[in-house]
């Protein structure tokens, strides 16, 4: 489905996440647990981890911090070449853990960041994509405020205009958008517009379509996923999941991908014991992408995301750095140790 | 139930827990996690971060670790003002971490210390609970030693003359009382006369009224609920918990309330996966006061008293610093990560 | 069954595990946690936690590692005066953690070790068993070259033509074998026909027998165990688990023996939350040889072979020091804390 | 000096610092190490340990992080009463350790704080002074933006006019005066002249009047102090410090203290080895205050003040919690281990 | 001076370190790291390391905790069976750590240990020492209370009676002696009566004769010396250190060893960088009965010590386990890394 | 000197380093810190990090320690394409801190590894070289064994061959040329005669030249860079350092560089405080070449190398991955906190 010698281009931020240690409150121990992320920088390091050439194009200050996240991309063969370097600040986000009786929590301190401040012209989209055949965005991107919707929404022309794919996460955060005088989903509709995939549910689509979808299960996903089909008629996959919480550290997550002419839903995966969830979203979809790209059917491309998500909850980190051997076993569950 | 506008006051020893690493037998690691606790302590502190007004009364020696002990509860808001400075050494416990086949262990060692050695007069009673409208009890104090005994004995007399509600947690230590030559039920006998509030079960009624209770769960629980309030005519509620150790991560807990004119039981609800047992009891112990407190009613706080404890079983340490709106959205358990 | 001031050795190689951290990949943080372990040095250190005279006989290199080492089996109790100081490096194997759809792994890298290098005359076989009673061996030995080979087979003699008890674990590692120009069948043919006991499964006997056994379940077991004990006359009990793997922190585990005359079979009993899989089967070896040294019926001593286990899932490193004391208290499962 | 019944009030932004460990750079370690400060907060925090009664007037988002921030305050006994809770972010630095030729670095990301937001009116300035002798702020404030700039000058005003001492320190920070359209000597002379001691050396001197001081040594900050002392009518004390960066872990620090009739100069004393180099000029700022405050010399209140900083440059974290018995022992230098 | 094939027996108790990570105050960090200690034990464990047999002889309660401090001792191959397991506690020590301006402390918690309680004919002197050649005591336990004093006193008199040498480290802790109603000076001269060597300097004889010594260095140390010498006639060597604190992390060290017939005195040998002080002075005495147990001169004798110490400095823990090509090699002072 | 478009290549082994942590002895904390280095790579690391296009041509095995190795290297810029993956181990080294009166170890694990069993022909030397302007080679190579000798020199002759530059490290290992039947001598001058640039003393001109050099400090230098610069008609830079060991933490380095025209000696620069040596000769390496690569003076090539070896010795982990920007402010030694 795509070239391999081809590059594929992930456009966000790169943000930090400052953990607090599981088990504790905020400051009981001396110390944040540090790690990169960002939703589109996860899907680049997951396909990079897979093998794919990937480009990751972002915005980050200069200096030693903003350094560090670029060598962390860098450390997982993320091409960090597109990732400018400018005034403002490295967006953040505190992660509290959760456990019994209690979610985690993820409290946002991003705004006025390098890259929510840059404008949709410092990037050239027409160099950056050049050799590459697929573009992925996803929708925290245009929420951070109007410059980077801009620079989504010109990143997905280019693309389209440029014949590459294009993928969409919907990757819905509604702090973000109270934050600043926006329309969300018209916003998301003309990104979308460009999309060949979309990784989104029923409510994404009531959000970007203004109506519900009542119906139960597969049947509401599967007419929610049609009217998307009809109103975006570049997009040609939905791609969803859901998720089940058992418990802090064990998650019930089934995949449904919804094509014109086909669909398929998988059984649910028991996922335990839960290290980190946070990027498992990020995991699935790249896991999702490394299937259709490799001609899989949706089936086995829904299972690869799963598989993909299920090792991500059991690593710490905002990333999912498998290689394509360590997803291939993903397939089969838990053994015993390999020795 | 009570003024907001008064002090709670919570009576007994502050102590250090030195804790064996989980997974680990002692010095597998060269180091003890350390937390500051103590039966009463820990219902101090998690009062306090539900907001209210609350006094620990205790003793701690002279010196950095005194001092240490009694920051870790002026961090968490608690008025420190009646701890004593005296003689004496700080009272402690090993704590060994469970796993399967094998209980986590508690092992005292808090003999001769500032606290168990303080005669009853060395505090001044009248002026401490002054601006107070409730103290606070277990029967830990009283197991550990004469004067200790003395010392809550005189604590309990002072808020029933003054007209303070007084909570009484059974909390019994065998290995404790074992220790002097003590009459464990006349001494506990005596203190109760004086409460309001009894957290105990059939086997604190057995022991205190010193015959059995042989029906089958709430029916057993019901009639020695029924005993102790006609044995203890300042008595007006009873409270108590079922726990059912599924697995050394994973507790089922079920609350109950007896009061002359009605009672309540809760459904048992799953605890998993759990951090730290230690103190999970004291947190149920606020929880449910602060039901009361709020005039709420026996279900509420019953549930209340789980929900807390719940919480509790999921952070470090002996103490449950969860404020009022961690404490209410506990009510609806695990969710996905908020964002 | 052996005379309780006489000597157990065990003959093995003593290796270091550099283990990356739970819920990490390889360098995400910077460094290994490290444990002793070894087979052989694992059942020695379980025997002597246990009260036991033991006696590891193995090969170190000189130098600060290898002292390192010896002073872990040392701590435990363990004689370590019959460990050669000799040329080569210390053995060492790479442990990756498990997670959800991804078992944990085990990467050798012990060839040229100073234990592999040794030639089996370098221990002075006579001397070093003449206090003894029992000697145990394990599959890891012959498979690690020609020269450990011969040694295991010497030991083995020795220890039948003394008169002692030799137990032999199978530990099937099919990545060791490979590696050099070996016949597996028939050098542990060799040496379990000096054995009184063997830990094995259908799986160990058909590769020793060269035939297939086709039953179900415990039919299957009780013919390859007939045909073990018929094949190696020597042999009087065949042990072995089985392991049923929930989750990659939770497994289930049955215990199996079987004699001439007689055969148990246990109920599957559940191990979670699981710390450390590593070194259980070694675990569960010395708690049958507990039961069976000290006359247990074969129900008890299996019995006893899956509490230490159990005990073991729970402990991070590859040794199960557990006490007499808590071995039999593990037979109760799960209880709440103790104090 | 003071009257001790009353409050000492401190103003000013409580950040956190986010620490990369020592001897690593950014993210070499998947950690930061997190201390909470801030200059002023760092005075309050070192004068509540000397016992004094001191209170923290600040700004604080709602939520765990700003709830952990006042924490750490609370445990050090400060009164956090007078901490505003509104929007904004918490203010933070990066701290990046030095070593051999490097020095160690700050970077702030503070802007849009919920202190550096909030207007003067916000904070009741003559109900948070009502029991108050002193108020401390410091040349952090103004740098802040145009709303701290006010309120630092209304607090100064409103000081003074209740007939409260004021020291206000210097604490130069040109990276944070760049980033708003400021007037740094017009801001800081309007508080300076409401305040009665200053902390600031010749280029303070040099910056606030508009002239530079050539002399040499302690003739050119005698100089400087003079013509603060003539152009700042309210002021009575300067005090300053000069440090001499032997290595980036010894240090050689001797302070002055000017008045318009004595003034002091101490010898030099070393500091070594260095932990933390972060909190220094505020725990010395303290310690002279300590002096000043109970009527010491000028001599025994710069030789407090220099005591205090060496103690501070051997404690991780922002704060300088000494008590009055440490500081006391301070005066002596090293001495063998005390038992 | 001594047969090898014979034992070194220890006498004294073995205490638990709780210390305070550098840099920090209690409970800064939720964590004391653990330390295994007490003179002689360390003593023992230095003698053990260079190759002797070793015998400690102590007292230490049953359970996990007294369990963990035996295995620490055999870990470093010390003979723990004359230890006993009786009622009682372990006793502890607080380790605060030093800094600038900040000595370090030792904080004692050992009042009613399993040792300090064992009446001294708990322990078989005669069959303890039956195959030793050396006794080594040292003033910390007569220190203890009657028991121990009477318990040091009965082994002396036994080791003496038995013609074994005796070492005796006075060790003054005065905060001990403090706790009950003793005459040290009294007590320790009944034991010296019996010992060959003192470790001892002036002070300590101005403490056992009653008289000051008032010459300046080495002259006054002769002279102490001598006066010992003259008062026990069973003693032949006093040997002492003199230590110059320049800096928490670096002393001057220098040694001296006085005979009848002769005596020598070191050059100050520097110390730097000091890791943990504790248990310098024990490695001291180990490299210097080292070197007579090997009939070194006495120049060389205390050049061993230095060199022991020295070593120390540089290890965490109050152990020096340094081998004997260790020691050989620390002679020389620091040199680049080897390799 | 070089032409920036074109890469310069680093030609040897990656190996892990297995750490113990400062202060403590082997397995008294169970873990080993863990870094990635090896003379040449940490060269790449160091220049990549100025700004280079930097190739690592090396072999590592395949598996996930081989991948993360690479990582480590990818994570500072480093090209990575020209690292096979091949049968082997991941050559390993202990390192063993040192302290007072004991100097720092590394221990040797390297044997057969993927690297050293590697044949001079598996690299295709005309292609990985087309694109470079420069090799860099040390000592270690030839020394691990005939098939890297081969490699190394394959390696230098297709560089001259096409026109390279050509640094060669010294880097005498005397314990890894004691392994195989070498003669180290001839060996080295083979590979030497290609280069250009030579790191190395009067020492290694002693072993190559089989001579002495009996002068006085600079003088015997400048005799010895003669001598190799006659007898190796290809160079022309001589580079060394000097080192003083003050102690464990503090050093004192000088820089010479001779050329057949020209000399220049450097001050010697204190190193202080030191928190890891390993690889500073290294980062030294890089410096010069930075100065040499960019037409600087031998004069301040000589202070470039000295500054990035001073910023080494204060970072943990063999690489010294410093900016341009802060080489250059290294030069001026150490300064207060920046902010």
């Amino acid at each position: 489905m795509i070239e391999p010698a081809k590059t594929i281009a992930c456009f966000g931020e790169i943000v930090l996440r400052l953990a607090v240690p599981a088990g504790e409150q905020p400051l009981q121990s001396p110390r944040f647990d540090v790690h990169v992320g960002g939703a589109e920088a996860n899907v680049a390091v997951a396909l990079a981890a897979l093998g794919y050439r990937v480009r990751m194009v972002s915005a980050l200050p200069e200096g030693p911090i903003g350094d560090a996240a670029i060598a962390e991309l860098r450390r997982h063969g993320v091409d960090t070449s597109a990732i400018l370097r400018r005034p403002g600040r490295v967006g953040l986000y505190y992660h509290l853990p959760g456990g019994p009786a209690r979610a985690s929590e993820v409290l946002y301190d991003r705004a006025d960041s390098a890259f929510a401040t840059a404008e949709a012209d410092e990037w050239n989209w027409d160099a950056i994509l050049a050799d590459a055949s697929w573009l992925h965005l996803s929708g925290v991107t245009p929420a951070l405020g109007p410059q980077s919707a801009d620079a989504a929404l010109a990143a997905a022309r280019t693309a389209r205009a440029a014949g590459l794919g294009l993928s969409f996460d919907g990757n819905w955060r509604g702090r973000l958008w109270e934050r600043w005088d926006a329309d969300p989903a018209a916003t998301l509709r003309a990104i979308i517009s460009e999309a060949s995939l979309l990784f989104g549910n029923h409510r994404d689509a009531a959000l970007l379509l203004g109506r519900d979808f009542s119906g139960e299960g597969g049947e509401r996903r599967r007419e929610a996923a049609l009217a998307l089909l009809s109103a975006f008629p570049n997009l040609d996959h939905i791609v969803s999941t859901a998720r089940h919480i058992v418990g802090s550290d064990r998650h019930e997550l089934a995949a449904r991908i919804d094509r014109r002419d086909a669909s398929c839903q998988t059984e649910a995966r028991v996922v335990a014991p839960i290290v980190d969830r946070i990027g498992t979203g990020d995991a699935f979809a790249a896991g999702v992408l490394d299937g259709l790209f490799k001609g899989a059917s949706i089936e086995d491309s829904a299972a690869r995301g799963l598989a993909l998500a299920s090792l991500k909850h059991g690593l710490r980190g905002d990333f999912a750095p498998f290689s394509a051997a360590a997803l291939a076993s993903a397939a089969h569950g838990a053994n015993d140790v390999a020795r």
